[in-house]
């Protein structure tokens, strides 16, 4: 494929994003195919002659786009957003078009730097502490490529802090802390380092945030126990709810006990901060007087397109310690009497005195070689992405962006609580509203609903029953109007409550999408409730 | 920014990025910047007000392009290739219109599916055995971010699968096999996991690569000791060398030890089975008959651009059921008083029917759920980069690309071999080289060049301070042509011998590149013996 070739297939591409954008509101938010469709339409192996690229970019078109979900849908509400743009579309155009590892600053120093610049616009935006700006020297952000990815780290860095400060306690005796809110991304750290954690629990009556006496009656039972809990990943907007934990209580009393790390996965919420009304409901005071580290993923609902999940630290240190595998060799006693090199591909030679000099810029901390600070060795030019977006919208169209949306689900958690047929289940937090279906009272109808203080008692079991179907009938569009009524939204479940969501996320949704959105689910959900009859009328 | 600016957008960075190739031989291929160039040309704060994008993209041509280093250019010769092509640039720009974190089937079936496809298609190009192909139920692969990742995850599964087997063994007498040439994944791997390792020694006289006897003596030593070794990290194509592991006489071996887990990291050299002439040296036999897990990078030789770490196992469930934290739940006996549920961003919900159905076809193996394959629980749309890129060029392109850089390789090397002033290290490997300048005997002139064998012993130390300087002079551009000497190669030290790396693996690389990086290197390497003439005539 020739430069002009490209050309071509290139402007092709940017066409057919339009057409894709032009008609996305028309299409079915769920792709409507079945597990295998393209499995079975594939061919078993690669052609042996080229194609040309009209032939595969057709295929995208045709094989691909209906086997898309649509996360960019002006009604997608399920999980949380994950926000595409056309700035972050472009950003990745360059970004691809000068490909590179980007493992140390010699590799290509725009990344790097560029990088170090955007963490701290985005610790600005989020009006994090300036302990956590890479221009402090000490602390500092990296872009990983999830949340998962930076709770990892985190509780690496976490880990050695503590095994250093502690050397006499054996690796088997750590303990991490989670509450039973914490996203999964809690337990597969655990998982993949082989450390016991314990999930504390969290109560209907706070809003499922994980209260203070809770982490000190665990800590000090775990200790008595010949344990030792060394860091709590606590969560400021959970996956289920929108739960913010208590870190006002939290964090100092994380601070009474030794070298215990604080991190805060923010993963979802954390762009909120950018509009100052909401930094207080995100306890970002509390996040920086006292996280160690803290992560927010623009990806998700700050427009950026996936993955950029910003991390930052108190003290990078911790962390760039812990991945640098040149003292980790020094320190290693196993090393054997072979000649053991430092081969991280030859990032730690000196091709020239430049970069000899920036090694001793490294060194007193001035500068930065994001290789240690997270798994890999390479990495994708991420930061582009920040820029673009970040300059495109301006902190002004970014927190626009945010107001908007909790607008539109606080609109839709208004509708909702003068229904009688639904009930909110725990207080909205920012666009994200958790709710279920209920059985009204017998006499109950649209014109004169009653308060939902007044719905009849019914047994869980039945109501969780019931909250199932509903959400089947909206996925498959089994619902009066079949396809017209489908609406994609999650389940979740709360202390053993079945609960829907619908959060507000996406660029392109507006008041319209919202009210629809709560129009199919009284016609549904009343239509469900008139077949339940047997139930409601004993 | 609306859909005709994007448009407008879209088509000038397609503009761009032809000018950068039509441009691309005229650049130096190292990025001419300072360290601190790009932080201090950027302001402190992301703009109030949003800019347009014709600003921005103007910033990335003044700004952020000085500061690459060009890895696309037909004289980049260092490290290892990292691959950036037109139909992976295209493949970007569609995945990235319809981002999405892609962690189960439901988010986006074509990213699920296409990745089995291709899958399956890279491991048919490289004549892996059926086993690990998706389609085999049992074995099976998916991209992950990086060699580095990929070994990590590799070696939890080896983790697993070895303390199931052995209940009764702690942790702690855990133990990590590596060669003293195994990338810095490997020690990285360790210290994530806190587990300890050993490099087992390599010999100059064996190629660097790791022979059968070094591990069975260090396993033995091991288990007297009360250790416990479980997986070894071989390599076939090491960075510094491309040495390739004995793995005729490793694969029988492991299979006589419990339990014991062979990970191949074939991250270079890996793409090189895609011509069935170098399987034989790669071991692609042994792979298919001893391997457990193999990654292979097409991000580097392979045409695709970064990210695109292929990973293959031979029974994933050993990965899966890792990283799997819905049973980890369950075993866990931490899980503590409270409910605790099961919060993979509602990937364990089942929204309607029809992803129960295919939960069933899950758990019967028949599909794929990535985010079990990974530490993330979001993904990247990656898949479709190789289905272009295989597409594009077709099985013939693919190789055609292989085997002309192992030819331009092969031509540097013999190039070398003819002159008196260089040696050649170690036996090429594909389009590898490792060479370092020598002091000829007194009489030796370009025009009677003598063998290398009689060039004049000399000590150690100051044939490496030679080729140090040989190095800096090449970097810097300070030989007699200026900045017309300019050749940007990587450093290596093999058992104590530095030595220089000349690697072929740029699409657009030519015989001329090649004969003109061997001419600048002739010219520098000549001007420097002279300058040193003290040590030639002592």
């Amino acid at each position: 494929m020739d430069i002009e070739e490209f050309r071509k297939a290139g402007y092709r591409a940017v066409d057919r994003i339009c057409d894709y954008y032009a008609s996305l509101s028309e299409r079915p938010v769920l792709a409507q195919v079945k597990p295998g469709y393209l499995t079975s339409a594939l061919p078993h192996e690669a052609p042996q002659k080229g194609e040309s690229m009209d032939v595969i970019a057709n295929d995208f078109q045709t094989l691909i786009l209906p086997g898309i979900t649509h996360w960019q849908h002006p009604s997608f509400f399920a999980y949380f957003p994950s926000n595409a743009t056309f700035p972050g579309m472009l950003a990745d155009i360059y970004a691809s078009s000068v490909t590179n590892p980007g493992f140390n600053w010699m590799c290509s120093p725009a990344c790097t730097e560029l990088e170090s610049v955007v963490m701290d616009w985005a610790a600005n935006l989020l009006g994090l502490s300036s302990s956590f700006h890479v221009a402090s020297g000490v602390g500092g952000g990296a872009i990983q490529s999830s949340a998962s990815d930076s709770a990892l780290v985190a509780v690496i860095a976490a880990r050695a802090r503590f095994l250093i400060a502690h050397p006499d306690v054996p690796a088997e005796k750590l303990v991490i802390y989670l509450s039973t809110q914490t996203h999964s991304l809690g337990t597969k750290t655990a998982a993949i380092l082989n450390i016991p954690f314990r999930a504390l629990p969290v109560m209907p009556e706070d809003a499922f945030s994980l209260r203070g006496d809770r982490l000190r009656d665990a800590y000090e039972e775990d200790r008595n126990a010949g344990k030792w809990p060394f860091v709590l990943i606590a969560t400021v907007g959970s996956t289920s709810s929108g739960a913010v934990d208590a870190l006002e209580e939290l964090g100092p009393i994380t601070k009474d006990f030794p070298d215990f790390w604080l991190h805060v996965d923010a993963a979802w919420a954390g762009v909120s901060f950018s509009c100052p009304e909401y930094r207080e409901q995100g306890r970002l005071k509390e996040i920086n007087a006292f996280a160690d580290s803290c992560c927010v993923n623009f990806h998700k609902w700050g427009l950026v397109n996936f993955d950029a999940s910003t991390l930052w630290l108190r003290d990078r240190r911790h962390l760039t310690e812990a991945l640098d595998v040149s003292p980790y060799y020094l320190r290693n006693k196993h090393s054997d009497e072979g000649t053991l090199q430092f081969r991280d591909n030859f990032s730690s030679d000196f091709p020239s005195r430049l970069q000899f000099f920036y090694y001793i810029l490294e060194l007193i901390g001035t500068v930065i070689d994001y290789r240690h600070w997270q798994v890999a060795l390479g990495r994708r030019f991420r930061s582009i992405k920040l820029w673009f977006v970040l300059r495109s919208y301006g902190v002004e169209g970014f927190q626009n962006h945010i107001r908007k949306c909790v607008r539109l689900g606080t609109l839709f958690h208004d509708l909702l609580s003068t229904s009688s047929i639904f009930e909110v289940v725990t207080p909205r937090s920012l666009a994200l509203t958790v709710f279920r279906l209920i059985i009204p009272d017998a006499g109950a109808d649209a014109s004169s609903p009653p308060p939902a203080s007044l719905a009849r008692p019914i047994d869980l079991q039945t109501l969780n029953e019931l909250n199932m179907e509903l959400h089947h009938r909206l996925t498959e569009g089994s619902g009066p109007g079949g396809e017209d009524d489908k609406l994609f939204l999650t389940r979740t479940d709360l202390n053993g409550k079945v609960c829907i969501r619908l959060v507000v996320g996406a660029e392109r949704t507006q008041e319209e999408h919202v009210q629809r959105a709560f129009d199919i689910l009284c016609k549904v959900g009343k239509v469900l409730l008139n077949d339940v009859t047997p139930i409601r009328e004993p």
